[in-house]
């Protein structure tokens, strides 16, 4: 059973570990809003905390032996970087099509890397055999007492920073980390709301509590792969049903929409999972807008891949980009008119692509696709207005 | 003449309205490298330190007519608040091709912006005009003795925060940052080295310090839009003479790169110009490697339009996205047996264009251009021997 006690060593282990995370007023984004900042923590996420504790309470024999676990995300890198501060071996069972750079990060933290032919489930089997057969200590993500209360602290912060807080957003993959700080938070005050926040697709937690029995998704599809989890845990489960007020979801856009709005009003880079409690606070899931409220931003660990996709998609739904087809006729000269048009505009063409084979082109015209770099809805309703008072079809 | 005293006390005037910025320490970017991180001062930049000191020792006579500024960044962002903060009027004057998101974020402060047609140097001139028809006081961006002492404040504050720094480099527009900054520094303690840091497509003060005189580029031109300035001023120019160790430029691919280090170690958001100090400081420009040293993040307003673009470069370098060219048969089943290579090799379709017209292709093949999402150098290079040892020609 977790208890405060442990929450409260767990805090005294991690003291020269883990960074205090600052909370951070976010008053660009909403009135009264603060951001717990754990994509600032060393690993770039909280999983750090849990996996830190656990592995700093093993007995000695146990410590000798080494630890294992299964994950190409960050528990991985928790682990790695736990294992090593406290000089002992770690296994990290991955999937073999994980990220390269996931896989590069876990070993400089230390940790011993292998990659395992199939999906999760495999490299989780894997991880159970080499459990017995070397006799490691397996550390779980999320279903363990150890680890629970290790993410706890980050409840404890909270209060001790923000000590008037009224609602705090967490996400929930498995939920350790939900289940350690509600314990704390509803300890040291009971009054305190705490929200749970899951991606639409993946409401493992979500279903479960409705349910009233933990229960297992078929699939789980969301680009907050942090919280991608198909089944939570029994101990999970079972203190949310006591210690959670409400749990929440949200969809992919929201959550896209929340990373976006981190990075351009308060200059801080979230993965997905990080950015969902966010996208719950903004688009008020709970119903609780304008009470004092802290979002668990859990972590940072974002390819700039995605990135970069959220922000091309970011953009076209704001009109600083848009995507504009229309037709000129076949004959020399008539692109030349289109681009004098578009120039008057103000836009800037990114890309361009005129073709003579479209099928809604006639035998005398040509389908003209443009991507322009554009102010905002208005200027891209603005254009268009121009090109079709010129005589051109908008396809 | 700018003094020690008018720096402590812009520092007192500022207590209540800016931000006392964190010093991060970057131990994941390099060794003995910290941050002092103006990406999370009020109107995401430090602009506001200067302009709000300048304000608050206006006359009351002053302060009553108003004040103007002639600025499409950081510092009409600055001006705005600063005098929204007193209570008084403020007029920005903006080059008519401004982004529309720096004339929306001025108005928010409570700035009374004007578009004047034309480029900056026409929107200073219709500045000046409305300075002496309406009595405004004009803000300058840089070259002033208390928009410098305004600035000099971050000075103090690292001095502070690290008070053993032995380096901090500092990014150079017109000079006004560096000015004060060194200025403050040199005063507490004469050992402490100063580099200035500036692009190398708007090296107006690294010219001017090499002739012995303020000269005026006749362009400029880089993605650090924020000290992408033609002429230092003459008050900052000798300040830089006196206080300024040494001054380096940084391409900008160097800029680029300290961006996307940044976000992908740090988490966190800079624009060009802030991110240039730290690109001389990774880059070593300036031969101090290993010293404790401070970048100064000046600033984190950057269009996230350009942040996707300098991701997608970074991820091109990196080789995280390939673009491969090859030939096939024009004939059915052709394109097919390419994408079955391609699919084993474990990369993603980004995009594909297969152009039959392409001058390359003989009359029975097409070409075929490819972007591909890839696991690093290693992996492309693995994609082009394999599609070779198959036959394909690499265009």
């Amino acid at each position: 059973m977790v208890t405060l006690e442990m929450i409260f060593q767990a805090q005294r282990v991690l003291k020269d570990t883990a960074t205090v995370t600052p909370v951070i007023k976010a008053d660009k984004i909403g009135e009264n809003l603060y951001l717990k900042s754990e994509n600032f923590q060393l690993t770039g996420s909280f999983k750090l905390r849990g996996a830190y504790y656990k592995i700093a309470t093993l007995t000695a024999e146990e410590a000798q032996k080494g630890v294992i676990a299964c994950s190409a995300g960050n528990h991985a890198q928790g682990v790695a970087l736990s294992a090593a501060k406290r000089g002992i071996k770690s296994v990290i069972c991955m999937p073999a099509g994980a990220p390269i750079s996931k896989v590069e990060a876990t070993k400089s933290y230390g940790g011993e890397v292998v990659l395992v032919p199939g999906v999760y489930d495999d490299a989780a089997k894997k991880a159970e055999e080499l459990m017995k057969s070397e006799g490691y200590t397996f550390v779980h993500p999320f279903n363990d007492e150890k680890v629970i209360a290790g993410q706890g602290t980050i409840g404890l912060e909270i209060m001790q920073q923000l000590p008037d807080v009224e609602v705090v957003y967490v996400p929930i993959g498995g939920g350790g980390l939900i289940s350690g700080v509600s314990y704390a938070l509803k300890a040291l005050n009971p009054e305190c709301i705490v929200v749970g926040v899951q991606a639409a697709g993946a409401p493992g937690m979500y279903e479960s509590l409705k349910e009233g029995k933990v229960i297992e998704l078929d699939k789980v599809s969301t680009i907050a792969d942090g919280i991608a989890v198909k089944k939570p845990g029994d101990i999970t489960f079972e203190m949310c049903q006591k210690y959670v007020d409400k749990v929440v979801t949200v969809s992919e856009e929201e959550i896209s929409t929340a990373i976006l709005t981190l990075m351009e009003k308060q200059k801080t880079v979230a993965e997905g999972a990080g950015a969902s409690a966010l996208a719950a606070a903004m688009f008020d899931k709970a119903g609780l807008k304008g009470k004092k409220s802290v979002c668990i931003i859990s972590g940072g660990n974002i390819d700039v891949n995605i990135l970069s996709r959220i922000i091309t998609q970011g953009l076209n739904k704001t009109g600083r980009i848009a995507n504009i087809e229309t037709k000129v006729i076949d004959k020399p000269g008539e692109l030349i008119s289109l681009l004098q048009v578009i120039a008057q505009t103000g836009a800037n063409i990114l890309s361009i692509n005129h073709e003579r084979e479209d099928l809604r082109s006639e035998v005398d015209s040509c389908v003209v696709t443009m991507v322009l770099e554009t102010r905002n809805t208005a200027h891209v309703k603005e254009i268009k207005e121009l090109l079709m008072s010129k005589g051109y079809e908008i396809l």
